[in-house]
């Protein structure tokens, strides 16, 4: 076909195309099939449907989009330029891929304005829609009065082949269908090909049928590459029911306009070459050179921007009407999303003294979570099934279900990835909602790649993750944390805390609400079993990472570094060592993360680097230990799995006692 | 009801309803309502159908049962002590989930002879069960004649709601249902409680038409309580359905029996009490104490012992006449059952020169797996659909599916974690058969919880992860391992092996061989860039963990320590290095497991203490480093997330390039 002949729609959607194929040419790297597949329903929804202020991507009722294939990134930057979105220029696109561009292999929010979540793990796009559709209802529950809607978005996801066959979207659009979550529409690109060829080698189910089983309102669109009316007919039936999410299968060929590549593996994630390049360029009837949009196309894509503007100001006008006739519930709002906390706000968390009762530092968790949901009326979460062994629930504020979503305890059901993908999004929506997600520490290994996420992409989350170690008992080696300790402290930007008594599990608590608001992820570790309360734990020392909690005059001969449930076992140890005659401290170190970030001579002066004999108790694995051990310190550690026994069996038999302490600390001293 | 009018059936169920909660009880630790509401299609399960021999747990043919709801151990332990096995005694039953039992907290094949994989973390065993079946369906295809069935056995599977909630069962199911594995049986316990409630709570789906879009052939019992001839109906139906798995939804009640905690989350994971003991015992007219079985139970279900026999000597008859009909398809068999390797097998792994072409690792593991193919008639593997990235394809050896079972190469889909605990269950059916699965090493975060599982319960599986740093390049931090190595070696009995070039290569693939048929995981960490092949590496230094590759005369003042693609950085700037007098070092480290298994002598001739002047080259995280550099050493590493673009670029940005290396080296040299 020739230019000429080109319907204005069929200009922008080849231009969205053109874009993905130039840029990934250029790159020579990338994933050109989707775009070129994709780009009708994309085109119709950001066209026809999505409401967004591309002048000011951060808009707070905006809908908001995913593209859960994140390796179809072009199509999400080609839309944001098409659209008139200032993070992403023509430049920016020839940079595709390159170092420091505005536009990198997958969608990166923290990167680029106008991309809401990371994508490109496959399936957490799709599990942090539901997060963001669980935000919107909830946000909606609490401030939308009968006169006045001041939240009300839809989000929508471009999903694929790919994350249809992963648990995590699974878990989540499981949990989406009984929450009936009526403003999630994904629409799925059903293109029949992945990496390995013809989804025929793999994946055969009737994925439609799956998420009727699901609960969800399930549409078909046979013609995803041309029938833009039947594309436009099914969102609009989509929007039109509001009691369960809809899911919108829309057949394409992946690669569309391709001559030899459209229909195969060969496009989906790598650079289609010149010569197919230019073939499509003829198929398609496409005039223009690399990175040339007819100017039709940009002008009639570019009224976003009106259009953007003026939701805006009508919803400004709106929310003023609201501010007025609701300032409390207004003056609320602000703060949710400005991101501040209310004033004194932790004032409410606790301080123990030894005469205090020894309890399990989840116990102090839960009392943390239960003081702090009064005066944080954004901390919303819950567990994956684990809620009275969690001992995460929110006394006296509900249950978040359908019909009930202005409560704030969340039932994950059992669905850990699912949890932690759904946790991300509910802090992306960028709503100042202060999410926790909660199950055994052993089943982080279940949801890493969604954790990993939230300190990726700056998801403010609150992990909250009880038995941590060994002492977890009788559910044996399947359930104790051996390596998991060390596993999350490798991740970047994760702060992992394993506080020692209450005192520090307020300290934890206050770092991590500030963490969150600061848009950080944070890991609590608590135990299960009772521990005592120490006489020189604090929330400050606790905030440090590490400080000294029993001490000696002058220079220690020997510091012992407790973490969690062992730091008594090092104060105990002290004692004795200390009535010998010995010169020990103490250090309590319940955050690596913390400490790390505190100035050199604080450092020094916890642990002197004069001080080499040094020994470390903690109920898990060495790995990592040496760097605050050095070559001439020891470690009560455990490096082989658990076993099945009562937890305080667990703790002697692996030699956490008192007694191998002081044994240990002994052979150093010499 | 008295206990004189319980029929036989009622007695040998009720004897598994009370050895449950009496064992739970006497723990007070432990789940009893599964078992309480599991027993009769248990019984009806091990009594009526399942073709096992109480005297030989590892006879060969035997139908496998996996117990997917893990904490209902006390299910399994009960049938295994009532039908004779001699692995679980009254005794082990009275020791539940004490230190060293038989019976641990939740099923480990590796504690327990009767039990064929470790469960509890919840939707692996139903995933494992899909490994046995498909190993079952291989060796079917491979070793059966027209006139010779010497494999042909059933893999039952009890489930629970939990396990269906899971994102791994749902991958798992999905592909069991592509590969139409019809002589796999799962009994989904349909309880409709979990720990947090009702399962009104969160998890509201269908399951049955859910798994009917999987591909399964799904049944109904309406009253798993008491209509035991609609369980066997179910069952029979399920066995004669040949070309579909199925699923038999049994609908039950959680702790069937128990007048006050029947039906409710209380009975899920807390021992009844004493007092609802006895009303229980009261309620199902159990005259008996504690762990005391009605001799007609135990002599019924002991009936298990001579069919068990019979049914061994038949098999038996069966394979002598199959041997000598089939003397070399015979040989091969007994040689996977044994374990036994080919004599010579590694004399096909390649070994290279530095005048070879430089390739990416990923490449040489390539021509290790198929030049290993024809050899190994057991290995057999794929990928998560990266079969032409990971470069996983046997050549010319076919695509294992539905009707192709013989065939060797499986494409897994997108499905990470459901591979994983397929792999599991593969090796795990004891078969000698060598499975490898493969992904992107950031993909191991999807699924992490089945390389755990592998690692514990002993299962030699091959994890091949290729795009093992920021080398990745283009696709950015989302798929750029950072923390990956770290947390992977941090896991117990995991052995991570990063080779620089092909002789390590070649050398990786001999350890983990070995490892396999020796019934321990690997890991193997492969480049996506090119590497060149180094003068000094070998296969066997490859296999001790680490070794010199670079000297120096008498004492090195410098070592560096390099792995994978940074071992020629380390290599090149000990080159500059040694020209401009120093003397230096370079150690190979592609395994820290395999090191610290080697003798002390032999670790103090790599690394002597002596020489504290020591720099580590690793394009992954700092973590863990300490330990072999000391407190003087020092790291090129990194220690944020990565970046998208070309992975050279991303190396020299991030220090991985000889200056960055000569730099730190000098400093250390002072």
């Amino acid at each position: 076909m020739a230019v000429a002949t080109q319907s204005l729609e069929e200009l922008c959607i080849n231009s969205i195309r053109f874009l993905a194929i130039d840029a990934v040419q250029k790159a020579n790297s990338g994933h050109p099939g989707l775009p070129m597949g994709a780009a009708p329903m994309a085109f119709v929804l950001w066209d026809r449907f999505m409401r967004y202020n591309p002048k000011n991507p951060k808009w707070f009722n905006r809908d908001r989009f995913i593209l859960s294939a994140g390796h179809g990134s072009m199509l999400q930057y080609a839309l944001l330029y098409l659209t008139g979105y200032d993070s992403v220029s023509i430049e920016d696109i020839k940079q595709f891929r390159q170092w420091d561009s505005k536009t990198p292999g997958h969608p990166e929010n923290f990167m680029t304005a106008g991309v809401e979540v990371t994508t490109g793990p496959l399936g957490q796009g799709i599990a942090n829609g539901v997060g963001l559709a669980i935000a919107e209802a909830h946000l909606a529950a609490k401030f939308n009065k009968p006169d006045a809607k001041i939240v009300d978005h839809y989000t929508y996801v471009i999903l694929g082949d790919g994350c249809n066959m992963e648990g995590v979207s699974g878990e989540a659009c499981s949990y989406a269908g009984h929450l009936g979550l009526g403003k999630l529409i994904a629409l799925y690109d059903d293109n029949h090909i992945s990496i390995d060829g013809s989804t025929d080698v793999a994946f055969t189910e009737d994925v439609s049928g799956r998420f009727e089983a699901y609960g969800w309102h399930v549409l078909h669109v046979e013609n995803g590459n041309t029938d833009l009316a039947a594309i436009e007919a099914a969102i609009a039936e989509a929007k039109a029911v509001t009691d369960k999410p809809s899911m919108i299968k829309v057949t394409t060929t992946i690669g569309y306009g391709s001559p030899n590549k459209a229909n195969t593996a060969g496009v989906h994630g790598s650079a289609l070459g010149n010569d197919e390049v230019k073939l499509t360029r003829d198929n398609l009837g496409w005039e223009y050179e690399p990175f040339v949009v007819p100017a039709d196309a940009l002008k009639h894509m570019g009224k976003a921007v009106e259009r953007g503007a003026g939701y805006e100001a009508e919803w400004n006008q709106a929310f003023a009407d609201y501010k007025a006739k609701y300032p409390a519930e207004a003056a609320e709002f602000e703060r949710f999303v400005s991101g501040a906390l209310p004033d004194g706000w932790d004032k409410v968390l606790p301080t123990y003294t030894p005469e205090d009762k020894a309890l399990p530092t989840r116990k102090h968790s839960e009392t943390c979570l239960n003081k702090l949901a009064p005066v944080l009326s954004e901390l919303i979460g819950g567990s994956a099934d684990l809620t009275h062994s969690n001992l995460t629930e929110l006394k006296g504020i509900g249950d978040f279900q359908k019909g009930q979503y202005q409560n704030r305890n969340i039932h994950f059901g059992v669905r850990e990835h699912g949890m932690g993908a759904i946790c991300n999004g509910m802090a992306l929506h960028g709503s100042g909602l202060i999410p926790y997600g909660a199950t055994f520490l052993i089943f982080t290994d279940y949801m890493r790649a969604a954790i990993r996420l939230s300190a990726l992409s700056l998801a403010g989350v609150i992990w909250v993750m009880t038995h941590d170690s060994i002492g977890q008992g009788e559910d044996g080696p399947t359930h104790q944390p051996i390596e998991t300790l060390a596993s999350l402290r490798a991740i970047p930007n994760l702060t992992v805390i394993r506080p020692a008594d209450g005192n520090e599990c307020s300290g934890a608590y206050k770092v991590a609400i500030e963490k969150a608001k600061h848009n950080n992820p944070t890991l609590l570790a608590f135990s299960r079993q009772n521990v005592p309360n120490l006489a020189g734990t604090s929330m400050e020392g606790a905030t440090k990472g590490a400080y000294t909690v029993f001490d000696c005059e002058g220079t220690p001969e020997l510091i012992l570094i407790g973490t969690g449930s062992e730091l008594s076992l090092c104060v105990t140890a002290a004692e004795k060592l200390t009535a010998e005659g010995n010169k020990v401290r103490v250090v309590s170190m319940p955050s690596w993360e913390l400490f790390e970030a505190q100035d050199a001579a604080y450092k020094e002066s916890v642990l002197p680097k004069a001080v080499t004999k040094r020994l470390s108790v903690e109920a898990g694995a060495s790995f990592g230990w040496h760097k605050y051990v050095g070559i001439e310190g020891d470690m009560v550690s455990i490096d082989r799995f658990g076993a099945s026994a009562p937890g305080g069996v667990c703790m002697e038999k692996f030699g956490f006692s008192v007694d191998n302490v002081l044994a240990k600390a002994k052979a150093l001293l010499g």
